[in-house]
Protein backbone atom coordinates (compact mmCIF):
# COMPACT_ATOMS: atom_id res chain seq x y z
CA UNK A 1 0.00 0.00 0.00
CA UNK A 2 1.42 3.24 -1.16
CA UNK A 3 2.26 5.39 1.72
CA UNK A 4 2.74 8.75 -0.42
CA UNK A 5 -0.67 10.50 -0.77
CA UNK A 6 -1.51 11.37 -4.49
CA UNK A 7 -2.33 14.95 -3.66
CA UNK A 8 0.79 15.39 -2.56
CA UNK A 9 2.54 14.07 -6.04
CA UNK A 10 0.41 16.50 -7.86
CA UNK A 11 1.41 19.67 -5.73
CA UNK A 12 5.12 18.40 -6.63
CA UNK A 13 4.39 18.29 -10.18
CA UNK A 14 2.09 21.06 -10.17
CA UNK A 15 4.67 23.62 -8.29
CA UNK A 16 8.08 21.68 -10.70
CA UNK A 17 5.80 22.53 -13.93
CA UNK A 18 3.03 24.92 -13.52
CA UNK A 19 0.93 22.56 -15.79
CA UNK A 20 -2.14 20.95 -15.18
CA UNK A 21 -1.52 16.95 -14.25
CA UNK A 22 -3.43 13.82 -15.10
CA UNK A 23 -4.77 11.80 -12.10
CA UNK A 24 -2.44 8.44 -13.22
CA UNK A 25 0.69 10.69 -13.48
CA UNK A 26 0.27 11.91 -9.71
CA UNK A 27 -0.44 8.22 -9.34
CA UNK A 28 2.63 7.15 -10.93
CA UNK A 29 4.76 9.67 -9.35
CA UNK A 30 3.86 8.67 -5.77
CA UNK A 31 4.13 5.09 -6.30
CA UNK A 32 7.99 5.82 -7.80
CA UNK A 33 8.46 7.60 -4.35
CA UNK A 34 7.37 5.34 -2.18
CA UNK A 35 9.61 2.61 -4.17
CA UNK A 36 12.28 4.81 -3.81
CA UNK A 37 11.78 5.73 -0.57
CA UNK A 38 11.54 2.00 0.55
CA UNK A 39 14.77 1.14 -1.20
CA UNK A 40 16.78 4.04 0.43
CA UNK A 41 15.01 2.78 4.24
CA UNK A 42 16.31 -0.79 3.57
CA UNK A 43 19.72 0.80 3.57
CA UNK A 44 18.76 2.75 6.19
CA UNK A 45 17.88 -0.26 8.16
CA UNK A 46 20.55 -1.96 8.18
CA UNK A 47 22.89 0.60 8.52
CA UNK A 48 21.42 0.98 12.17
CA UNK A 49 21.26 -2.71 12.64
CA UNK A 50 24.72 -2.84 11.69
CA UNK A 51 25.38 0.07 14.62
CA UNK A 52 23.37 -1.82 16.84
CA UNK A 53 20.59 0.26 16.83
CA UNK A 54 17.12 -0.27 16.93
CA UNK A 55 16.48 3.13 15.73
CA UNK A 56 16.74 4.42 12.22
CA UNK A 57 18.74 7.89 12.66
CA UNK A 58 19.07 10.36 10.30
CA UNK A 59 22.49 9.31 9.67
CA UNK A 60 21.94 6.01 8.55
CA UNK A 61 19.24 7.63 5.82
CA UNK A 62 22.42 10.21 4.92
CA UNK A 63 24.18 7.44 4.53
CA UNK A 64 21.96 5.18 2.89
CA UNK A 65 21.62 7.91 0.03
CA UNK A 66 25.51 8.44 -0.95
CA UNK B 1 7.50 24.14 1.43
CA UNK B 2 7.45 20.12 1.61
CA UNK B 3 4.89 18.41 0.35
CA UNK B 4 5.45 14.80 1.32
CA UNK B 5 4.53 14.67 4.82
CA UNK B 6 6.87 13.41 7.73
CA UNK B 7 4.24 10.75 9.06
CA UNK B 8 4.01 9.29 5.24
CA UNK B 9 8.14 9.09 5.30
CA UNK B 10 8.22 7.79 8.88
CA UNK B 11 5.52 5.16 8.09
CA UNK B 12 7.98 3.85 4.66
CA UNK B 13 11.09 3.25 6.87
CA UNK B 14 8.68 1.65 10.05
CA UNK B 15 7.51 -0.96 7.19
CA UNK B 16 10.68 -1.10 5.43
CA UNK B 17 13.00 -1.65 8.85
CA UNK B 18 10.71 -3.01 11.22
CA UNK B 19 12.62 -0.47 13.59
CA UNK B 20 12.00 2.48 15.52
CA UNK B 21 12.53 5.98 13.65
CA UNK B 22 14.19 9.05 14.50
CA UNK B 23 12.02 12.03 14.16
CA UNK B 24 14.87 13.93 11.99
CA UNK B 25 15.09 10.60 10.18
CA UNK B 26 11.55 10.71 8.51
CA UNK B 27 12.45 14.30 8.34
CA UNK B 28 15.40 14.02 6.09
CA UNK B 29 13.53 11.28 4.25
CA UNK B 30 10.12 13.29 3.00
CA UNK B 31 12.49 16.13 1.82
CA UNK B 32 14.91 13.87 -0.26
CA UNK B 33 11.99 12.23 -1.90
CA UNK B 34 10.28 15.62 -2.08
CA UNK B 35 13.63 16.33 -3.98
CA UNK B 36 13.75 13.65 -6.22
CA UNK B 37 9.50 14.17 -7.30
CA UNK B 38 10.61 17.61 -8.14
CA UNK B 39 13.59 16.65 -9.90
CA UNK B 40 11.11 13.92 -12.38
CA UNK B 41 8.50 16.68 -12.88
CA UNK B 42 11.12 18.97 -13.97
CA UNK B 43 11.66 16.51 -16.67
CA UNK B 44 7.98 15.33 -17.64
CA UNK B 45 7.35 18.84 -17.27
CA UNK B 46 9.41 19.95 -20.36
CA UNK B 47 8.50 16.33 -22.25
CA UNK B 48 4.68 17.48 -21.79
CA UNK B 49 5.58 21.24 -23.48
CA UNK B 50 7.75 19.38 -25.67
CA UNK B 51 4.92 17.37 -26.90
CA UNK B 52 2.49 21.03 -27.11
CA UNK B 53 0.57 19.94 -24.46
CA UNK B 54 -0.72 21.69 -21.00
CA UNK B 55 -1.51 18.53 -18.99
CA UNK B 56 1.72 16.26 -17.56
CA UNK B 57 0.62 12.48 -18.68
CA UNK B 58 1.72 9.54 -16.81
CA UNK B 59 3.57 9.33 -19.98
CA UNK B 60 5.75 12.32 -19.29
CA UNK B 61 6.35 10.68 -15.81
CA UNK B 62 7.61 7.23 -16.98
CA UNK B 63 10.02 8.74 -19.87
CA UNK B 64 11.76 11.30 -17.15
CA UNK B 65 12.12 8.62 -14.92
CA UNK B 66 13.60 6.73 -17.37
Amino acid sequence: MPEIPNAAADRIIRNATGLRVGADAAELLAKELDEIGKEIAEGAGKLARHAGRKTVKKSDIELAMD
